[in-house]
């Protein structure tokens, strides 16, 4: 199957170096980052590319853009790994339309353009008899789209809880471990690398609201948007209030919840059973599904990193591949 | 797509009632308990025959086996759903190997014939055009092979951890909680009605090992047996032992571990960490997968019960429907 990748951050460069290393029968013809693009229908070698970024910063040939790659490449899926701009999803946006427009499979780890627009994109790709994946967006490494999809095949899904912001677990965790202050344990996510300059996006919840937005919508296709999520960040939190849900046996994690039944749409940081399965440690992630068969399952994994997200980013590959292009 | 059901203990019937229930275009044309059978290519009412089941012991009529059912009756997939027999497979053995050779398809929760036979079950298969599907052998509700193959494709399996038996886990759990003695729990348990009047089987870990052999052979085709397991039970076990493992934030789960690299194959108590992703209450199952682009990845969900169980036959039933029959 012959792949076109748009994005080299480090998402698309953990996909470009796991597809260089492992034989996935997987080729990509076409690749670009923010400021120069390649395009080889016999086939680009990755090594070489992932050198030449390391060294300039730039991939290729600075007269061939992102757009140029999307719309003249010869690929039968794109790979669409540019950043999140969760208000106007561009230029993801507008980079997957492209490609659905050419008839192109796309996968993509970008939550602004399936947060904000899924349903329209979904329906645009069914008309064009292709699909859209974007199990990368949600818990990293966690294939859990994949799960609903096919292991629990059949289950009604009535409820979802999950840890999703493994910066604001990274914090909750420090602050109960160790009794830190929030801006003790801020400042420690800070130097590890865990959290930005300015942490608003996650401490306050928006990143996990985006998540509970896109598994909402990609499970029942309800339409709902990041206003409809109603949000308590982490930010106000004390050592004393830990303490008093630590003196019970449990603790407090940031918990995003959809109950459709309930029109129950919440991020919050909630007291919470330590036993509970949803209790991770450090920045792991979290998702329980509350389901009619199965009843609840939970998965655990790690919700970010380079090659964490490649592996979800290849296991929407592959089953493309497996299940479309060479069944046609 | 159409359905033969062999086997009407606590899993047959959860997958009978969830196919009347539910509208998943499956329709069912032959069913057999161990003393009676139905055919009828029209479609079987399962109301009708659970019905009868519960108040007769039997479901049909008893000049008709599960084998002629088998043999005779005008079906895609076969549901064997028969009792475990450990040591030679049978009567299920057969029945999958009957049901390949009619270029059937299978799905079973049947433990004894794929740890025995999965490679030969697995040839046959292959070599008659038809999957062999048994995602409810492991983990009851828990897709763990869905996900093996799906959302994890591309990744390198290096290591399994599991707590794959839920009567040991409940034991060890109310040892834990409340400080009882083996003899204790394992009492609470019988009358539960999580432990067998014999608990042999699980307490020293016989279960557990048969389904760390099939995870193997699923996972990596290693044809591993039951004899290749190092085993040690949770029978011997002291509330002192427990207590150690307390004082130092851990506890004791009984846990199957598979890491070929290390040639490891074992099922043993272990001293883990309380706040490991492993460590369940009660009766829960649990496996953690260690891989090279996702890394660790944890599942946990109920390891029995008829509805949940049926869940992950209902799972591998759709996916033959959707990838094999409706394709056809």
């Amino acid at each position: 199957m012959k792949v076109a990748i748009v994005g080299l951050g480090s998402v698309g460069r953990g996909v470009a170096e796991m597809i260089a290393k492992k034989s996935l029968g997987l080729t990509v013809t076409g690749i670009a980052d923010s400021t120069s693009g390649i395009i080889n229908a016999g086939g680009i070698d990755l090594h070489d590319v992932l050198d030449v970024k390391h060294k300039t910063g730039s991939c290729g040939d600075k007269k061939i853009s992102a757009n140029e790659v999307i719309k003249k490449a010869d690929y039968d899926a794109l790979v669409e790994v540019t950043p999140t701009n969760a208000t106007t999803g561009e230029p993801g946006l507008s980079y997957i339309k492209m490609a659905i427009g050419r008839k192109k499979h796309v996968v993509t780890s970008n939550k602004g353009p399936i947060a904000l627009a899924y349903r329209d994109l979904k329906k645009r790709a069914e008309k064009n008899g292709v699909v859209l994946r974007h199990e990368a967006t949600v818990g990293g490494a966690i294939p859990i789209f994949h799960m609903i999809e096919h292991g629990l095949a059949g289950n009604e899904i009535l409820a979802i809880f999950g840890v999703l912001n493994g910066t604001c677990n990274f914090i909750l965790t420090r602050m109960s471990d160790e009794g830190l202050t929030y801006e003790q344990a801020l400042l420690e996510a800070r130097q590890m690398g865990y959290a930005e300059a300015d942490p608003t996006y996650d401490v306050q919840g928006i990143d996990a609201a985006i998540k509970l937005v896109i598994l909402a919508n990609t499970i029942w296709g309800n339409g709902v948007t990041l206003n409809d999520v109603n949000r308590t960040g982490i930010d106000l939190l004390t050592p004393d209030a830990l303490r008093l849900a630590e003196d019970e046996g449990s603790t407090i994690r940031l918990i995003a919840e959809a109950i459709p039944k309930k029109g129950l749409l919440r991020v919050s940081p909630r007291i919470i059973e330590k036993s509970h399965p949803l209790v991770v440690e450090g920045t792991l992630n979290a998702i329980t599904l509350e389901t009619d068969m199965a009843k609840e399952i939970t998965l655990i994994g790690r919700g970010a990193g380079s090659i964490e997200t490649a592996s979800a980013i290849i296991g929407d590959l592959l089953f493309i591949r497996d299940r479309y292009v060479e069944r046609a």
